[in-house]
């Protein structure tokens, strides 16, 4: 390929991904605001950080708590989340979500962006089980994509469950889960459940806080 | 897909990714780091900056320049960059960067992540263009990647120019000119072009500030 036509092809690249580049930015603005918000939420004592992921939460996590154990069901995210985390207070345990069982109850539940990876037909018990980890008095906080962030994602049509492609660099696809909820239903929903919950959204995304019912706590 | 085997390759897709998933928030800091060393850089005056995509940098330029002519071949970003850009002294001007010349002198010439996409056999006359641009005592300043960012890349191999893969989300692809410079070497490069340069690596990014043989300005 010689040169002028390179320079064509490239220019085509970002004519045709303007938006699409330009996004990381935007969320990474929206990420810092996320990021920062955790200073004003209710974290406190024995947390319990589900699907902690590459560790992004879980130092910020750690400045507010007693201690936080940061559960993960992938040894290469907990890997990089134990090198991103040097604080003697967490620990981190792999183990698959949907089977786990908290074998302590905790006073704060914690989750980012794991909401939406839930089957809907597993979201009650899903909520059981944060309820079931949750010591009296103790709080569920999550926060994750609304609606909005469907135009960001290759959404699959016509699947029993809420499904999106995701694509990594080298070109292979997986199918992921993708529930994008509205703040307002799973208020519903929870309260539905008797579950006590305020959702604020904030950009693209919310934020959760939600005491379990008390006959579950 | 049932939900079982939708969970499968959802843990798999985060297994498989997970160095991956993580890069953007590395690079997001690396990125942050990048953004605010703009305010240590020496620019000042009517600043030209080619290349400015979506305006990224637009902002923190217009805010230390009495004015900022920004280029870009494309009217999408140019859109963009407009939309994010609100400052009166600055003007975008959409030109193919290997054809423009600028109709004046500019005491700024800045261009951050454009060094990169410039072909090898143009480099040259890219300087040369620059240093046309640079009024006396004016200097080029330059942001990009460095080699350790070819990591992050699909690099062709085998092109008679450096080319890189790039793909987007609704699984499109072009190839991209991508020269990961190395400091030094576009030290040496530069000098013995009679340029006068200096250039600081961060992270995996370089930053340099150069001015041109006296006699091309």
């Amino acid at each position: 390929m010689n040169d002028d036509a390179l320079l064509a092809e490239q220019m085509a690249y970002y004519k045709a991904g303007a938006a699409e580049y330009d996004r990381p930015y935007a969320e990474y603005e929206d990420l810092q605001k996320l990021l920062a918000a955790v200073g004003d939420l209710p974290i406190a004592g024995h947390v319990l950080e589900l699907a902690c992921g590459t560790g992004q939460w879980t130092p910020r996590l750690a400045a507010r708590a007693q201690s936080v154990t940061a559960v993960d069901a992938s040894p290469e995210v907990l890997a990089l989340a134990r090198a991103r985390t040097g604080s003697p207070t967490v620990r981190f345990l792999e183990a698959d979500l949907f089977e786990w069982r908290p074998p302590r109850r905790y006073d704060t539940v914690f989750f980012a962006f794991w909401l939406s990876h839930v089957p809907p037909a597993r979201l009650p018990g899903f909520w059981n089980t944060v309820a079931a980890a949750l010591a009296p008095g103790g709080k569920a906080i999550f926060i994750d994509d609304g609606p909005a962030a469907a135009a960001h994602e290759e959404v699959l049509a016509d699947q029993p469950t809420p499904t999106a492609l995701r694509r990594l660099d080298d070109g292979s696809e997986y199918r992921i889960v993708k529930v994008f909820h509205d703040a307002r239903t799973l208020t519903d929903d929870l309260t539905a459940q008797g579950w006590s919950v305020r959702i604020r959204t904030m950009a693209g995304n919310f934020i959760g806080v939600a005491e379990p019912p008390t006959t579950a706590a």
